[in-house]
C-alpha cells in the first residue's frame, strides 16, 4: 500500500503542482498554510528540513531558514528546485529510515505527507539521524476525530479520493488512517516527547480542521550528543 | 462559576450515589469504567489518589492499590467511607493547590473530575505536592472533538445538563470546555510530561467515547526528588 501512494503521486505530479501554486486548496490557502508556518516559527529555528516537500511552498515560505526539501517524486522536486528557497533532494522514506539524510537540524517537518503505514514508521525511527538533539519533528495531518467520517475509529488504511480537486487529478492514493492516540504513540514510542498540540480551526465551521503535533529529541539527548 | 460546580454537586449527592451504584449511566458501564481502570493499572502503582472521588467506586475498583478518595462534597465523601477501599478526605481543588494533601503517591486519577477553570489548572499546578517524582497524573475526560456539539471549538464555560440522567437530579453543573490543544497545554504547561493517550469508543457508535490523557512528574524529578 505505502507504494500505491508514491505511483499516484508521480501520476499527479503536474495537477499538484497548479493546484498548490494557485491556491486551488481552500483548506489550505484559508487556515492550514499559516498555521504550519506559525507552528514552526514559534520554535525559532536556524535550519530544517520539509520531508514530504511537494513542489516546495512550505520551503519557500520559510525564507530565513535554511531549509532542505525531500521528496520522493522526482518531477515535484524538479518543480521545487526551479522556485528555488532551498536545497532539494530526491529521496524515499525508505532511505530516510536507512538514516540517508545525515543532516542534523532544529526542525524536521512533515505537512500531510505522512500517508503510509511502516514507511511512516520508518521516518520517525530515524529522527535521530536528521535531528539535532533537543531538535523538533512538526507534524500536520487531517484533524483523525473529524477525518474519521463514517468509518469505525480505528487504524487502517482507507481509499483515497480526489473529491474537491480539479479533474487533472487521477488515481487517488489509498492513506493511512491513525486515532488521535496512535499519532501519539508515534512520537512517544520513538523517543520523542510530545511538546504542544495545535488544532487549527475552520473560520467557517468553527471545527477543527487539522491537528498539529510537536515532538522533540530532548528525551535521548545523551544517546545521540 | 468554579463555586456553582460545588453548589450543584451539594444537591444532587444522593441522586449521583444511585446513578453511580445502581450503574445508571450506560457510558460508563459500557465504557469509561473499565477504560480509567485499564490505564491506571497499565502503570502498576503502588499507592495513588482519586482526586475529585464521588461515592468512591473508582479507589475500590483499585484494589491492592494504597488508594486515597478526595472529594469537595461531604455527602459523597461519607458514602465513599461507608463503603470503604481506602481512606477518604473532604478537601477541595484549592485546598490541594494549596499543597495541603501532602502525599507522595504513584498515580493521581482525575476521572471526570475536572470540570472548572482556575480550579484545575491548580490542581496540575499543584502535583508536585501529591506526587511522587516520576508519578502519573491520569486524567480521563469527555473527548473534546465529539463532546463540542454545535458550539465554536474554542475553550469556554458551557451550560450544563442532567439529559439521560434520571429525574432526581437538579440544577445542573456548568462545566468549562477545553480543547485537545489545551488538555496538552494543562499537562506540558505544569512541568508534566504527556506520555500516552488513550481514545475508548463506544461499542456502539464505534466514535471515541472519552479522551484519557497520562502525563508524568520525569521532567522535574531532580528538583523535586
Amino acid at each position: 500500500m505505502d507504494t500505491d501512494i508514491i505511483r499516484s503521486w508521480h501520476k499527479n505530479t503536474a495537477p499538484w503542482v497548479s493546484a498548490v501554486r494557485d491556491g486551488e486548496i481552500e483548506s489550505r490557502t484559508l487556515v492550514t498554510n499559516q498555521a504550519i508556518v506559525d507552528a514552526v516559527r514559534s520554535l525559532a529555528p536556524a535550519s530544517g528540513i520539509d520531508i514530504g516537500c511537494g513542489e516546495g511552498w512550505l520551503v519557500r515560505a520559510l525564507d530565513g531558514v535554511a531549509m532542505t526539501g525531500v521528496d520522493v517524486v522526482p518531477g515535484l522536486v524538479e518543480a521545487a528546485r526551479q522556485a528555488g528557497g532551498g536545497d532539494f533532494r530526491t529521496m524515499s522514506y525508505e532511505e530516510i529510515a536507512q538514516a540517508r539524510l545525515d543532516l542534523a537540524v532544529d526542525v524536521a517537518i512533515c505537512n500531510f505527507s505522512l500517508l503510509g503505514d511502516e514507511s511512516v514508521a520508518g521516518l520517525f525511527r530515524a529522527a535521530p539521524t536528521y535531528l539535532k538533539p533537543g531538535g523538533a519533528l512538526v507534524v500536520q495531518t487531517m484533524h483523525p476525530v473529524t477525518a474519521c467520517g463514517d468509518a469505525p475509529y480505528v487504524d487502517g488504511w482507507r481509499e483515497g479520493s480526489w473529491a474537491g480537486f480539479n479533474e487533472g487529478f487521477v488515481d487517488p492514493p489509498p492513506w493511512y488512517f491513525r486515532t488521535l492516540a496512535s499519532w501519539v504513540r508515534l512520537f512517544t514510542g520513538h523517543g520523542l516527547q510530545l511538546r504542544e498540540i495545535r488544532e487549527p480551526v475552520h473560520p467557517r465551521t468553527g471545527k477543527p480542521v487539522s491537528l498539529i503535533l510537536v515532538g522533540s529529541l530532548d528525551g535521548v539527548r545523551e544517546k545521540y550528543a
